[in-house]
C-alpha cells in the first residue's frame, strides 16, 4: 500500500431534509451522466482540491438552495470499493435540516431535473444512495429524541402541536399530547412569545426556541 | 472539478480505547517517517484500491493487537486540506474498543513505537490527531450513556460495581452507586451469573450481557 498506488476519489452526498405537506422530504437530482442517465440521487460531487469536506458540502447546498444558515452535519462515509461502476469513489455523506417556507429549489444544467420526493416514497436510487437514505432517516430520528435540532425544521415562532407534529411526521407514530408539552417545556429550551396564533383551531401560545444553535437535550 | 484534476489520498485512522490500571487509554504509535520522525499518532494508514474503509480498520486493528470480535465504529471523516503536509489526504477515523484482558499489543518494523497513553496525558500529536482523540472521546462518552457498548470494555462476567467503575473512569466523574444500580437493573440488559465473586471486598453478584451486540439503550 503506497501512497503512489492509490487510485481513489472523493466526493460528498448530502440529504437535504425538510417538511412539506405534511411529509418528509429530501431534494433528488436527476442525473445527466452515463451509465446513469435518468436515474435519481441525491445531490453530490467530487471535492476540489483544496476544499474541505464540509466546505464542499455547503457548496453543494447552496448549488440546490437559495438558503444560507442551514444545520449541516456530515452523516457517515461510504467506502464500499463497488459502489460507484465508473471507477472508485469514496463519499462523505451529509445531512441537512431546512425549514421549507425558506427555500426556493435551483435547476442547474449539470442535472435534468431536481425535486423533493417523500422519503416515505423514494424512487430507485442510482449507486448506494438507498443505504445513504436510511442511515440519514436513522441519523435524523435518533438526533431528534436526543438533541434540539428540529429548530432548523420549524419557523421563527410556532406552536407546540406544530413542534409535535414535526415529530410525528419524522418519526412516524403518534405522539400523546400532553405528555409532549410537559417534557418539552420542562427541558427549558423554548421561550413563550407572549402572542397567539389564531386559525381553524382554539388559539395556541406561539413559541420560539431560547437559542437556535445544536444542543444536547432528550426530548422525548 | 474533473475526475481527472483531483489529487487526493484516502486513509484510516484508529482510536483504541482500551481500561488499564483504573485509567481510559488509547494505543499511540511512534513513526518513523519524515518529517513526522519520532512524533507520536494513531495507528492508521492509507486504504487499499480495492479495499473497504472498514476492511481498512480491522486491517489496521490486526496489525496492532492480537484480538478479534472488537467493538469498531466510524467515527467522522476529517478532510481539512492542510491537515498532512506531505500532500492532501483525507481519514476516516475510527474507533474500537477492547476488553484489556485480552489484548496483547504487537510491534511491527512500520514504526519505532507502539505504547498505551492515558487520554488525559496524551503526547504532543502528529497531524490532527489531537482534534481526532477529542472527538472519539467525547463520542464513546455519548455512546456509553445512550447505548449497551460498553459490553465490549468489560470481562464476561463483572459485577455492578466494575461496570460502574468503568463508566466513571471515561466519564471522569462520580456516578452514585446506588441509582445506577436500579437504572442498569431495570433496562435489561444484564442477567445474573448466581455466582459471586469473592476478593477484598465483600462478595458481590457476577452479571454477564444478555447479548453483547451493539443496542441503543439510555444506561445514566
Amino acid at each position: 500500500m503506497t501512497h503512489q498506488g492509490q487510485n481513489i476519489k472523493v466526493a460528498v452526498d448530502i440529504v437535504i431534509f425538510s417538511i412539506l405537506d405534511n411529509a418528509l422530504k429530501v431534494i433528488l437530482i436527476q442525473m445527466k451522466k452515463k451509465p446513469f442517465t435518468g436515474k435519481w440521487a441525491f445531490p453530490g460531487g467530487l471535492i476540489g482540491n483544496k476544499e474541505s469536506l464540509d466546505d464542499a458540502a455547503r457548496r453543494e447546498l447552496a448549488e440546490k438552495s437559495a438558503v444560507t444558515n442551514i444545520y449541516l452535519e456530515q452523516l457517515y462515509t461510504f467506502g464500499n470499493p463497488k459502489r460507484d461502476s465508473n471507477g472508485r469513489v469514496i463519499s462523505a455523506a451529509y445531512f441537512a435540516l431546512i425549514d421549507s417556507s425558506r427555500i426556493r429549489l435551483k435547476t442547474t444544467d449539470k442535472y435534468s431535473d431536481v425535486k423533493w420526493f417523500d422519503i416515505k416514497n423514494l424512487p430507485r436510487l442510482a449507486y448506494d444512495h438507498r443505504d445513504i437514505a436510511n442511515y440519514a432517516l436513522q441519523r435524523l430520528r435518533w438526533k431528534l429524541e436526543y438533541s434540539n435540532i428540529v429548530y432548523s425544521l420549524l419557523p421563527k415562532s410556532f406552536t407546540l402541536s406544530q413542534m409535535r407534529r414535526t415529530y410525528e411526521i419524522i418519526l412516524g407514530r403518534k405522539i400523546d399530547r400532553r405528555n409532549f408539552q410537559r417534557k418539552v417545556l420542562s427541558i427549558d429550551i423554548l421561550k413563550s412569545t407572549h402572542r397567539k396564533q389564531i386559525g381553524k383551531h382554539r388559539p395556541a401560545l406561539l413559541y420560539e426556541f431560547k437559542t437556535r444553535k445544536p444542543a444536547i437535550v432528550e426530548v422525548l
